[in-house]
């Protein structure tokens, strides 16, 4: 399916903060990991270059929800959906989960907006152009059924 | 005025990533270090004792939209205004400045909710407690017009 | 063996800097993540209960020498050795691994000091006890040969 | 003096980890901080342009060594000494102080090596370099009675 994806992470000590559990700007890392992991299942580098330009998917916007913490050593699997793909951009969700005695719970959702650039590497600019056509082939928003079903995301985190 | 705050800090190496600019993770925490300084404005630290109750305040949700890259040795204004303030919970907006050609221009935007924890240090365990009342009553919502003016944010960010 | 392990590791996004290499810091980060993942290998976590004490291991020192750059999306293997085996002390020695054209290439060299000791948690004290007996007995420094033929490290690193 | 300059930091709440103190490898980055604060303080940047070329510091090797923990929202001191400065490299020497019950104690020290280097910036390649003149001109070494006194490190770190 070239518009789902799940990624697997075993949290490391130094994503954890004193409060015990994972912090939450690594939520955000998370989400592009498991991107760029998609981008590799389809035989691309998310940085790379097309037709001699350099590419590369600066962040318009991202946010997350967190439902329960995530603590060290645990195995956290970060599902990836395409949830639009523009001329120039592409929209994803994410949904996070981990075991918690025998039953797969989803502990955050989160989501990521992100444009196609040209990278000029001497001057630092960056300017949105269309997604290559070899990439762009290759992706496809999930089904709206299925991104109906989780949008909008749950109303009541049980720490509120 | 109790409910906003500007922090500055000045971007280090670290904070950027291969495409020359700021990582977008690391808006998220320096929100949250915006936060904490506001806190300690008031006289308070995020993770303190209360009538002999840890506690904490673990996010419920953030999101940031990204107008304009931040780059290495810049100096980022983060201002936090406080949206809403509930028993258990507060939820903060924030603004990035930074200079450009001589003109303060905001380059991000973003929002915190957060919720008010007691931790249990020995076992990791979080509960929602009413914010303590020495720190309720130093904190208050911004006027009503002026997070009318913040809000919505950009709907067209200039790489799109 | 019980003093040698592999751990492996793709370079990810936030992991590099403006210079388009893996940031330094992230190096200690791998040796870290190496020792833990080590320890799972042994049936341990680097943070657990033993006996109803509450054992971690700080950091005493860390070093890193650095021969060749890490770059994003490649894969390095972090060889953790153990070079000796005190009391209440571990020293690790680690090297780490990367394929260039074919090769398997030496990119850098590290060592890592670590006590053991003893957390309280409610007070965040630290005092430094003797390695737990069901964890001693799995842990063996690598046969001094071995050790000898990688120290000192290498003097002359290509880049100076 | 251009041999010596402190570079003072609040810790903040994503620099801890799950022990309560801070993450060890966010030494390294103080002392990059550090450095890059000392540059500034000279007029330079450490990431710059002299007569046309594209002049970095990568770093050759790094080691800290740690007597005392650090935590949130702690205030510490990163004293920097030029312990050396060659052609084409410098030495840093690295003293990290905190105020405990109201005496000034040394919590860490470290060193970084780093290679004056030009960074071919399409190709991501680097070479050593001498120190531009300009920047040369304004670094010296510490007194060798100085760095006499603070070498070597403390033998007996009180957690072992």
């Amino acid at each position: 399916m070239p518009y789902e994806f799940t990624y697997s992470h075993r949290v490391v000590f130094a994503e954890t903060d004193l409060a015990g559990i994972v912090h939450f700007a690594n939520f955000y890392r998370m989400m592009e990991n498991a991107e760029h992991a998609f981008f590799r299942s389809l035989g691309f580098s998310v940085h790379g270059d097309f037709d001699g330009v350099h590419v590369g998917w600066p962040r318009v916007s991202a946010s997350c929800e967190f439902f329960k913490p995530l603590r060290f050593e645990e195995v956290v699997d970060i599902q990836l959906l395409v949830a639009e793909v523009r001329t120039r951009s592409i929209r994803y969700l994410f949904r996070f989960w981990k075991e918690i005695g025998g039953e797969r719970v989803e502990i955050a959702r989160g989501a990521v907006a992100t444009v196609c650039a040209a990278l000029d590497k001497t001057g630092g600019k960056m300017s949105a152009v269309p997604i290559p056509a070899a990439l762009r082939e290759k992706i496809e928003a999930a089904p709206s059924e299925l991104l109906a079903e989780i949008l909008p995301a749950k109303k009541t985190p049980d720490r509120n």
